[in-house]
C-alpha cells in the first residue's frame, strides 16, 4: 500500500539525483519516506537517497518496493509548476502507479524490482578531511576542470588551510583554490584522491547551486558528496569510486 | 490590386496559422480583407483563416489571388518587432510582392497560383458537442499525451460534463480531464474521436496561450478548432479528420 | 616580461573581434598595451585590434611576443563574470601564461609564434565614403541579406545621402536604406562594392549592438570597418575585400 502527495518540485529534486546515475531504480516505500539506492552499471559512481515522509502533503506505505523508469517519471513530475501538488498511489494488483497533478492523470506501468541491478551497499567510510561549500563553487571548479581534462583531482593542503580542485591537461593546468573564505567548513586531513571528471559533472547537474555540498576525502579513496533537498527532509550522498594515480 | 499595411505581429500570427500544415499557399486578396484556405498533401489536416481588412492600418485589395512560399514570409515579418508596420504592395507586372519594414525593401517572388494545390472546400459538419478552453489547457493535454502515444482522443463524458484529452500508451495511459471550473464553455453531446497527435501538435503550434480554442466534436468525426486573434478580426478555423478506432 | 590585471569583458571583447576570423594568433606585448593583427587562411578578412595599457586594471610588458589558442583563452575569460578581474602573468622560461581568475588558476600553453601565420599588412586605402552606423542597424541589415543571398552589396546613393545594404537573391532582393535619420554620420562618396555575406556575419558577431561603426567604402574596393570597445580604450579595425561583380 502506497499513498502520497507531495509538491512536484520536491519530487523532482528527488528523482534528478538518482537519474544522473541509473535509468531505471527501486523505490522502497517505507514508513517512515521513500528511500533509493542505486548504483551506475560500472560499479563507479552510488547514491543513497531519502526523503522523509513529512517532506510530503500526506503519505501512508508500509515497507513496499516499486520499479520504476526515472526518466518516465521525470516526465510527468515536469508537467506540474514548483508548488503544483504530485498525487501518487499504487495499484497492488495491476501494479500500476497511479500519478495526478491539477486535473491530469497518469497510469505508469512499473518494472518489476527483480529485473533491476541489485542496491549497492555503500560502505561506512571514515575518511580523513571533511570539506563544505556552496554547490556553486563546486560547479565552478568543475566547469574550469572540464576545459583541460576527463580527471579531477580533489585535495587538501593541511598547512594552508585550502581546498584545491585540479585538473592536468596535456598542455594547459587547472587549479581551483578556495581558502576560509571561499569555505563553509573545513576539516582539514591527509586528502589528495582523483577522479573520472564525467561522473562528477553527472552528480553536479543534481546538486542545487545554494545548496551546502559536505565533501568527505582521503588519500586514494572514494569521495562522498552530501546535501539536503526539501528543506533538510530529502537526504542525497553520492559517492565515486577514485582512479589510480600513474606517477 | 493590393497594398495593405499591418503590424509585424498580426502579419505573424496569421501566417503562423498556415504554416503549421502547409510550406506554400493562395492568398484571396478580397475586398474586405484576406483569406487562406489549405490543407496539407496528405488530406487529413485543413485550415481557413480571414483576416478582415479592420485589422490593417490601411488595406486595398480587389479580389486577386496569389501565392506565397511561407517560411519566406514569415522570416520577413520576423525582421520586425511586434508593433513595427509591415508594408504590402502586389506589383502585377513583375508579380512580385514589394514588402517594407522600417527601411528594410524585400522583393518577394510569387508562386504561381496554378502551380499550388488546390484549396480545399470545408465542409460546415454539425458537430454535436461544442467545448471552449484556453489554448494553454490544450497545450498541457497535448504535452501529456505525446509522452505516451501517437495518438490522442478527445472525449465529452456527458453526465460528468467533463471534457477528456486521453491518450493510450503500450504500458502507460494520460486522461486529462476539465470540468466546469477548467472550461470556459461546453455544450455537452456525444463526442468521442481519436486523431493523429502530430496534427494538432502541429495545430497546437499556432494557438496562442491565452486564446479562447472553441472546439467541435462528434463521435468518429472530424474536429473543428476556432480561434481568434488580431482582436477578433482575423479567424482561424482547423478541421482535423479521425483515425479509426480499432478495438 | 609581461604581467597584467584586466576585466573578464574587456578581455572577451579583445579576443571575439579576433576569433570570428583566425583560431591562433600572435599577441604582441608593447609597452603601451596589447595589438594584434590577423588575417583569414583565404587572405579575404583581416583585423587590427589595439587594447591600451589605460584599459588595464594594471598593465606591465616589455615588446614580447607571445602565440595564443584563441578559443581556450576565450573559454577561461568566460569563467568570469563581466567585473572579474583577470590576472594574466608570463612564465618566459616555460613559455606558459598563468591566469587566475577569483581563485582559479589556469596554466595556458602558448604556441610558438613562428608556428602561426604571418601578421597582415593591412593597407592604408584612402576610401571615398565614410558611413557611421549603430551596430544593431548592421546587424539588421546583414540579417535581412542572409535571407536572400551568398553576398552583399554595400552602397552609397550620393544625391540621395543614404546608404545601402543590398542583396540580390535567385528569386528575391532586399534593399535595406538607411537616410540621414538613420545614420550617426556620413560623408558621401562613390562607393559601392560587393562582399562574401559569410566574412561579414563573422565579423559583425564581435560588434557590439551599441557600438558606433564607421564604414570606409569605395567602388569594388576593400571594406574597413571600425569601432571602439573598453570607453574607447581598445580598437578594432576590420577589413575584408571585395568580390568581383559580374554583370
Amino acid at each position: 500500500m502506497f499513498k502520497a502527495i507531495v509538491s512536484a518540485s520536491t519530487l523532482r529534486d528527488a528523482l534528478d539525483s538518482v537519474s544522473v546515475l541509473v535509468d531505471e531504480c527501486k523505490v522502497r516505500l517505507n514508513e517512515d519516506g521513500l528511500s533509493i539506492r542505486a548504483v551506475d552499471p560500472a560499479n563507479v559512481g552510488m547514491v543513497d537517497l531519502s526523503l522523509d515522509s513529512a517532506a510530503f502533503e500526506s503519505y501512508e506505505a508500509d515497507g513496499g518496493v516499486i520499479g520504476v523508469n526515472l526518466a518516465r517519471l521525470e516526465d510527468i513530475a515536469g508537467m506540474g509548476n514548483a508548488g503544483d501538488l504530485v498525487h501518487l498511489e499504487l495499484d497492488e494488483e495491476t501494479r500500476k502507479l497511479h500519478i495526478r497533478i491539477d486535473g491530469l492523470s497518469y497510469t505508469l506501468a512499473l518494472i518489476d524490482p527483480d529485473s533491476i541491478r541489485q542496491e549497492p551497499d555503500i560502505p561506512d567510510l571514515d575518511l580523513p578531511a571533511r570539506i563544505v561549500v556552496e554547490g556553486n563553487q563546486l560547479d565552478r571548479g568543475i566547469t574550469a576542470a572540464d576545459m583541460v581534462s576527463d580527471h579531477i583531482n580533489l585535495r587538501v593542503d593541511e598547512d594552508a588551510e585550502t581546498f584545491h580542485i585540479e585538473a592536468e591537461g596535456d598542455t594547459d593546468d587547472v587549479d581551483f583554490e578556495m581558502g576560509p573564505d571561499d569555505l563553509i567548513d573545513l576539516e582539514a586531513g591527509p586528502a589528495d584522491s582523483l577522479f573520472s571528471l564525467d561522473y562528477l559533472k553527472d552528480m553536479n547537474k543534481a546538486i542545487p547551486g545554494d545548496a551546502e555540498v559536505t565533501i568527505e576525502l582521503g588519500e586514494e579513496f572514494p569521495v562522498k558528496l552530501h546535501y539536503e533537498f526539501a528543506e533538510g527532509l530529502g537526504n542525497v550522498t553520492f559517492m565515486l569510486a577514485p582512479r589510480i594515480q600513474s606517477d
